[in-house]
């Protein structure tokens, strides 16, 4: 059961985390949400609702099969899907989990969708995946759609859509990336002592919905890991104007994760809502759990900007700081030469002592004709940096800060 | 159908776009909203409630009618409504779309008004183009007003009205430009192969109010642009004092582009609200997935929000560290040459070696007379000036920042 | 109808408005809101609930009527309570406005309260004009208050309180002024062709709510053009500290009108929520209407309240942009002179060419003897001050900004 | 009656309002709130609930009691509490207003439970004294809780519990303090001419309720006079740092003040949600204006909240604006100063026109040969003064801002 | 009773709470919340749902039992839990609490679960002990889930949990501390008076959940102290960098308690909304209570953390203050001595007097042959200092602000 703690694809391993110590370059994403910007000029203006398109650069599909019952069990890759159909219809007494990764055959997809009975306008929203989480009635079941969460090297979420229909012996489920984050379920299935496998196929779609959402976890834990190298970073002085780039970009993140979330768990409170017949009581107390931890991946969220919000506060204040370093500097330099400047200047002046006559002024600089007179000057020039240095001390402002 | 996919008037092409590099001209548009200002001046105070009145800079109406059946089509515009009237009349076997572009002749406004049994409130929102968008109950349908958005050069949201008033077999719509973002339902219905030509009017109304919410896209993707455009300027060191200008001005767009969207959302909520009889189940449908497009659209309007404030934090600190660097250029060269001016003034002081008497003060400045002492000095000089250059690039005020 | 458009006291002429151009003086009104400070302090703490009392500032009551049917209209002021009474009483078929402006005569006040069986708490209500605007039920129809706006030339937002009591044949209004804003319904009344002449007496109440409504336009009308004249300022580089006193105090208007429209909002929300018996279903389509108007008044507030936090941004960078700017020059001239100034003390030191022996010190500033040592010195003077010119420039310090 | 508009205990005097004018100590309450810390001090953990206990600074208890019927009044000390209840026993026919001034007595108040049987818990609320406003049934009728406010000379607002419950003919009211703002509904009272006379002690109740409302006005009026005495303050600039503390001060005052309000007005809310057997509609008339009268201070805190954010971001603002004029100061000085300096100091170098050979190197310093060299460099450097001081004339340095 | 007010492990002794005097190390908690962080980390992705897993840090479990009915009180810590559920088996008349402290023993925990009927899920709460606080019925009773808070020395809010089941004789209630905030109900049930020992086990639950909220105090209280100090530390002008992180710091702790305290309160609303057969109404007046306790601990957090906000205005206002001061005595100095330098450095330029044919001219700086010239001098060079300093000492730059 352990192995699925730690699939391959699940957290951000932390050695490809941004390290904010080494000279990071310009973060690739703009402070303006690119996913939202592509959406929308992707979005082809004025068709006609129900119409499927692909993206163009969304993978070719794989198709992945999953039987079983209570003992029973196959996982299969079908390179063929009139095959796969045929074994399902051929084996209504097992519960199936297909598989649909990648969209780029949209033939198959039509295929797929008359087989299996999808509304156009679902299937529209499955492949324009960019829909928020939701949960919708259909004839047969219901229609999940939930957003897995991966944060990239470059600062940014990254977020695919997970799209699940369920009905009476089997679930379907899309995805456009081969990698997932759902390996952890099936672990649990291939073991043969994992509960799915004696219960309704709604309930592995509460399965996948759960490891969605268990998910969230390393992503907000990568985001706070980051936050606390920022701090430290911020701390140990090395803080520089791109600093404040990436706290605000983490904080877009943060952000973006919250309106991530937030439709998940309404998504879950309305299947609460759902009557009886189409979720049972017993497999509704389970999706409670993942209300709640809907919430608190909310409340981490939450907490989160919180700390980036004191961040941006922090550096701000870190940049005056530095200011006003530069400003002592420069007045405790200024403060102590200039006087003597003004000083040595005064005994610079050119008063003549003689005049043309031969007449002695006695009044005009008397000390230049001191023997004692540039000892004692040096002195009083000492006395004055001398009392200067106190005076700063006392200000606190040769001391660090 | 993919023709329908760029509409001359759909997008806002890039080129079109204030480019932030050149010398931008002041934005014509204060920050204060003009339109309401425009609009609060010219309502007229104390009127009768259902007085129809004009606008003096609408424009003279022009007459469109597309009717049609699953087996007919035909798009024609009228110069004479009698005409137009007549043939609506003489065939209620087709469903007709009344499509009135420019709203500048009251009399056929108000023949209209009779003619289609529309309510005098109602013809006054239509006409006094300001409203917010909202649906209402008629006699024979629903009064919807929409509000279509355009994001022009001047960094500013052109929104215009569109009234539409849906019937049992016709739709009639109102607009105030003889351009619209409608073409591309205007495509499909000649295309005659659209889903609209087999169902009711009220789907039409549908796929207006469809396409209306696939035009927030691109002034949202033209917003986001712009955004990533002031970015890159804040970083590329280019930021003047207009630049604040401008990121307040998008964020004024961008509160004013919710303040469009909010209502939308609200209407297509309550049509959802509304009883079977009026808006049937499998129109709600297609109702519904319009309403997640609006939630969309706000939830990319709060995520521009987001960025904006970013960027004002940003250009803020970016004016904070330009003075800190000014700062910085100051107290360099002060604290190196201040201290220098000193010494070499000490030793432009005249105190004088030889009393008048000719008796030697061999403690007034013996410096001076040393062979060695200019060299000496020099080389003193010279490290003073090493050992502060070699403090201030320890605090990294040499390096860039 | 169009004379109703411009009533003399309707909006605020531009002419009026404080010139920002001009010296203004310092605004009257303080921040905190001297209107709701006064109220405080006149409130007569611990007296009975109930209680007539009467503002000692307040005018003098004078009596207008106008009594009106579809065939009837007379419009009149009394100078003698009992003898309008009479008519009224002895007139029931027509309708009456019995319009009282002024309230200093307290026995008048509760002779009027008696005859028209107004609850002693609703009469405080009136009297004590600080009322939110609100709807209450009487025993003959309804309690109406409303607020008038105005924006004076010292930016503040003057308002007055009209308070309305509908019965089966009359309105019964209350108002602490004789100008009013309500000239515009009494030009209709008297055009003769009103549709209020023809509808009940809650229908003109109606239009009295409508046309308050109405001059909030003007009133924010005149605050958009106020903070347009502001911006402009910043931009014109005359912002002073003045400035931002001014701001705030525009925003403090903003704030006020907000809390002054948004009761004004829920009042015709809960008329709308009234019983059929109370207001018929047709009146309230009017005031659906008035609703739609509330609310953008509402939208309008808050847009300028977003508008003047911009202002507040922008005045506080450009504040901090003058002050980067002083620095600027001060770092320009000391850079070029500081250094300068220690090169020109250099050859300005005395040490001794000629020991006092007639040794020659060859080493001791031997530039001075050189007959090309002044020009040189110049020359190199020149060169240090053109390299830091154009590293000033290529800074972009000694262009404007 | 207007005797009672100004008890001794009202309103907060202006001249015992701290004079920003005068050198004010160190406001005594610190910003985070010392009432609630010592309340969490005394907080006796874990202690049984319904436990009595008496805070040790508590008043000893002074008994007052007002019996009363529209044909008789009696206004009594009592130093014997089983007389007073004796008397109240005996007088069934009258009602009685108990009045519990102070709680350092444990048996007394055990006693006095017990006779009224007042719920534990309910007793419990009422000598810890630092209850929210709430309303709660008991057996007999109402338990009541108000807070009565004071602006007190340390910028804080004092609050004290009232506590009252109602009876079928009695009234018994707790406070700690044996001067209140109650003295206005007792001169009602003693004028034997109030109609709480006539009516249940529900009525007097309700005017206590009242009363106490009444009194935040005050309260609210001393907070308004001191924001303006601080914004005076700001503008003849003679704001200093602790001016900020003061500001920061007063609104920790009003985030208070509102916290006191809100559960007030959600208090009366409560009440006119009662079944009418328990408030009956006739005195709900007389709670609904209460509910106005909270709503406004409500709404007075509110916009004293607003005024204290500008009048922080016009000290912010100020503060600025002093470093500008330092730096002002400091630029025009050394701009001018600076190169005049460099000039005088060129012709302070020892460039020697005799070689030592006899020779005459011209190029060096002829300046200093020429009969008018002096006055000519005098006229040099006064036209560059004049310079500059045209420069910065232009900017606008010169003059005051 | 009083013992139980100052149990050893309730409130944070002033003592322990860091000194901001003494050179405080840096906060160990970083503003990303660490639990959070270490919860996301330790939560096992895709594990089964209610699989029981232990962390590895908990303590190993011990278990006591206090049985008791009015008659009867026997604490007892079991080290062979057979021999404790024996003994509550065979004593079904008495009540039992049967307190689990620690869990790191899976196999007695899932024996605990088995014997006591405990969802999987629910037990999966109790061990993964990071659930906010909730309530859910179960099919004997209740459990309830607090969390119990403590302020460490490191300005942490140190949280752990307590679940509690409750059924018709016993509570059973798990933690993973052997020290607990409960010690007081123990007390009180030791005394042999409390009414806890004649009620039914859910007014012990109550106790509970009353102890738990009654400790939130002592954490407000050290918060409060806390602020107070920094208060007075920026007051008393030693406040450095490290300063604004403390603030922040305690920010991010009131946020956190306001996150604990606020599901804290819902679930006692839950509470109160259950049914008449699940909680008794007479205990529900004492969930009331809490209710109320529960209300006014967010009360208090709401209004720390408006402190905090003022304290961060505070000491952002207190840094530019700083930089102020410096750039005073940066421009008292150079105002004062570089206009007296230049005066200076005039007199010591070289113009000569006598020309070298022995001509004299008399314009070539007269000033150094007057015989008074020095003395003249230095008595202007006086002069313009004290004019200085009266300008200085006018705009108050010379007095402390």
């Amino acid at each position: 059961m352990n192995s699925a703690a730690s699939p391959p694809s699940a957290a951000v391993p932390p050695s490809i985390l941004p390290d904010p110590e080494a000279e990071l370059p310009h973060p690739t994403g703009a402070l303006a949400d690119r996913d939202a910007t592509r959406q929308a000029h992707e979005q082809t203006v004025g068709q006609r609702p129900g119409t499927l398109m692909v993206r163009p650069d969304a993978l070719p599909p794989r198709l992945f099969l999953i039987s079983y019952s209570e003992s029973f069990f196959q996982e299969r890759e079908y390179f063929d899907y009139p095959a796969l159909r045929a074994f399902i219809q051929e084996h209504p007494e097992l519960k199936h989990w297909f598989d649909v990764r990648g969209y780029n055959n949209l033939p198959l997809m039509q295929q797929i969708q008359e087989d299996f009975r999808i509304h156009p306008l679902m299937m529209e929203d499955v492949l324009n995946d960019y829909q928020r989480a939701k949960v919708e009635e259909t004839e047969d079941g219901l229609f999940l759609v939930s957003r897995m969460t991966e944060f990239t090297a470059q600062l940014d979420i990254d977020d695919d859509q997970l799209s699940i229909f369920t009905g009476d012996n089997y679930i379907l489920s899309f995805q456009d990336d081969y990698e997932d984050c759902l390996e952890a379920v099936r672990q649990r299935l291939r073991s043969g002592r994992s509960s799915i496998l004696r219960r309704p196929p709604l309930y592995l779609a509460y399965a996948l919905t759960d490891v969605v959402l268990d998910h969230y976890y390393p992503t907000m834990a990568a985001i706070g890991d980051y936050i606390e190298k920022l701090e430290e970073r911020i701390f140990t002085g090395r803080s520089d104007r791109r600093l404040l780039n990436r706290i605000l970009h983490i904080k877009k993140d943060i952000v973006r994760f919250r309106r991530l979330v937030y439709p998940e768990r309404e998504k879950i409170a309305e299947i609460l809502r759902l009557p009886e017949e189409v979720v049972p009581e017993d497999i509704k107390t389970y999706f409670k759990d993942c209300y709640d931890h809907a919430i608190q991946a909310m409340d981490l969220a939450e907490s989160y900007r919180e700390s980036v919000s004191s961040l941006v506060d922090l550096f701000l204040s870190d940049q005056s700081n530095r200011m006003n370093e530069v400003m002592k500097v420069l007045t405790i330099i200024s403060s102590i030469f200039i006087p003597l400047s003004f000083v040595v200047g005064l005994y610079g002046m050119n008063f003549q002592r003689e005049a043309p006559d031969g007449h002695i002024n006695y009044l005009n600089m008397p000390e230049l004709y001191s023997p004692w007179g540039y000892p004692v000057l040096l002195t009083i020039l000492g006395l004055i940096v001398i009392c200067q240095l106190i005076y700063f001390y006392r200000k606190g402002w040769l001391t660090n800060r």
